[in-house]
């Protein structure tokens, strides 16, 4: 057995019997997607393009070393805000300007999960958009 | 309709319609896993067991607000830190101190979930304990 | 020399040797104003005073624990939440609702810091009220 | 005046009339160091050096739209860590690894600053290394 195999079955010897590759998949994938807005929220960011593209492609790349996440894009829309003109005159990350796509991958399952602002809501709204299974 | 029970429905919509009770069940909980963690690594903490109780509970009540949770239990572990004798003595939240119990229920589905560091695999583990599907 | 002095003094060695106690009194003070934002912004609030009133009294307990920082108070406002009625329907920590007040000590050196919201900047805004230096 | 100019200002008239150019650059300065860490302390990292270096890009991007704040570097140490094998095999953030150079600048004042992990003192310091003064 590989090492990493035998470090999985370790894990997995915490979770329930009753716990499927779904369940895993799920569960794997609403952590990554409470951590990147829990990690992120509050984070400075401007109108400037360099400055919004270099944030998303870090917490794409930093949040896909979660366990069992096999992608994340991150959108982060600044369209609402105004040009800088004085040292005041930024943003920050938050709900009602951060999406994020997100597919998490456990054993068969495959799940696909979002998160953008619902204005019908008036909330930022994590989903899980579709489940996958091989049979 | 309640406005309560309008509002859920309006929400599911964006939800896929294969998702189960379970599914949401355990995907609201690892949302609120994922967050407590990202939320509060880095907070400071010290022996003192005030400072420790009144940061436990705050969690506790906070991270309840989350849809869907039904109980959240914190527990911070403070016993391998040394009594404060300077003003740089003191720790943080991280991975190695916190412990989270967690309830979350969504229709016919409680799903029990706990946090806690694993010494065999060096990594705070966040696992799923236990899934209960009322019939 | 006791040895909690000793470390201050070790730590000192670090800093420039023109650096005075009011000038570590404000970077102390500076310091923990922006890591309260940023470590708490984020975190679910609703209009329970329960629920507010131990959040805020946990980052009074263990900002306080910053090197330095004599005394912190922390208002949360939630007056323009509406009560709870469903699942989504809770706010968290920011700017608009934030509000704090600390103050640091360094040898000789008082600083009296605040943060709020300021309509007329429409922003946090973090500012040093006052300064006391004993002769 | 022009709308910088006059924002400011209005800015000013919050803080105590005994705050100096050199004072402020020092706060300005100390938030952003605050914020630094407790904004980014958790996040996933690895030895892959993609990873790491799009992090301390967008940390420095983010953070030096704060106020005042003239340059951002940051470096995270991932020699420690080992190379993934399994999926709970990544590091974090942290007191450790993280390492930050800052120049704030108000008016006629610029302060350098840094922070990294002080063996000695087992302590992540933040300090001020020089100040300079314009006559």
């Amino acid at each position: 057995m590989s090492k990493t195999k035998e470090f999985e079955e370790r894990a997995k010897r915490y979770f329930g019997k009753e716990v499927t590759d779904r369940d895993r998949a799920i569960f794997e994938g609403g952590i990554t997607l409470g951590a990147i807005y829990h990690q992120f929220v509050g984070t400075p960011i401007s109108r400037d393009a360099t400055v919004v593209s270099a944030l998303e492609k870090a917490i794409e790349k930093t949040m896909s070393l979660q366990p069992y996440i096999e992608r994340v894009e991150v959108k982060i829309d600044t369209s609402e805000m105004r040009q800088s003109s004085h040292p005041y005159d930024y943003g920050e990350v938050g709900g009602r300007n951060l999406s994020v796509k997100l597919v998490s991958k456990y054993g068969k399952a495959r799940v696909y999960m979002k998160m953008f602002f619902v204005p019908e809501l008036n909330y930022p709204l994590m989903f899980i958009e579709k489940i996958e299974e091989e049979s």
